[in-house]
């Protein structure tokens, strides 16, 4: 099948500084610093990319879904996604399911917990974004921006992706 | 938060044991037997309601779709699903990310490999299915239904859900 072989956006996303600040809810129309990113409305009805486990400190499951623009891309097989494209990060606490393992009759079960701090986005804007590869980097906790130091790790740390146009996650077919 | 307590759904589906019969591709309007139920169409299109790893044998990380009767009814916190809705089962291979473990500086990063065989749906139709809790399950390999012994674990699989509408899944945030 062709399709683009990309690397877990999951990484680098994951990877940028869990911002300190305390968090709040309510503050959706607030944009983030460098980038002007504000959180993508309906982004949770977008379609699944891929999913991932980070064990480690990150100790979560995650979900990679991506807008129109994204997914089309993905499933053409480009190798540049087209501006307008969103990838969208979501994780949750990586949680053993007793319920589950009482089914299986062994401990095998491990499922999508509380939502993890941290919903991160890639925007492609060419021309906004030139000087990190075409892309926007967001993360917001409850609703609020992350801070500048956080958002200026986003970008070095997708440096590795570079010939996947900086995107770590392959598609799931 | 009021959402439906809903146990993974991964678990009953999972539990169905995987068809032996020899995979083929393009059978796509073949209906399941017991059932009569054929591959929805569009269903990798559907909204995420969670995400899972299961390990020991199935060793794999899971994805649960829903149709727009499902996920509404997830979000308004429903006891029971009404009739129409129809939840999806996809599943890929455990996979280490040797790139993603690199950017992180250590082996943490589990990714979605090649998609594993039988996929799953539960479909809602509380006069239809009556007797097996108003659900009606199928599992495709390559698009080739399971055959009646498959499908006939699946019901008692899911009887310890009972309190939940014989889901196990809940929906995640």
């Amino acid at each position: 099948m062709k399709r683009l072989v990309i690397f877990s956006a999951a990484v680098g996303l994951a990877a940028c500084i869990i911002a300190s600040m305390p968090s709040r809810a309510g503050a959706a129309d607030e944009a983030t610093p460098i980038f002007g990113i504000k959180i993508p409305s309906g982004y949770r009805d977008w379609r699944l990319i891929s999913v991932a486990h980070e064990a480690g400190k990150l100790d979560d499951l995650r979900a990679i879904l991506g807008n129109d623009v994204a997914i089309e891309a993905y499933r053409a097989g480009k190798q540049e996604f087209p501006d307008g494209a969103i990838i969208a990060r979501l994780a949750w606490s990586y949680t053993p399911s007793e319920e589950n393992n009482k089914v299986f009759g062994q401990p095998q079960s491990f499922v999508a917990g509380s939502p993890k701090e941290g919903v991160q986005f890639m925007v492609k804007d060419s021309v906004k974004y030139a000087s990190t590869g075409g892309w926007g980097f967001a993360q917001f906790n409850d609703g609020t921006p992350a801070n500048e130091t956080v958002l200026k790790t986003c970008f070095p740390c997708h440096a590795p992706a570079k010939a996947h146009d900086f995107v770590f996650t392959r598609y799931a077919p």
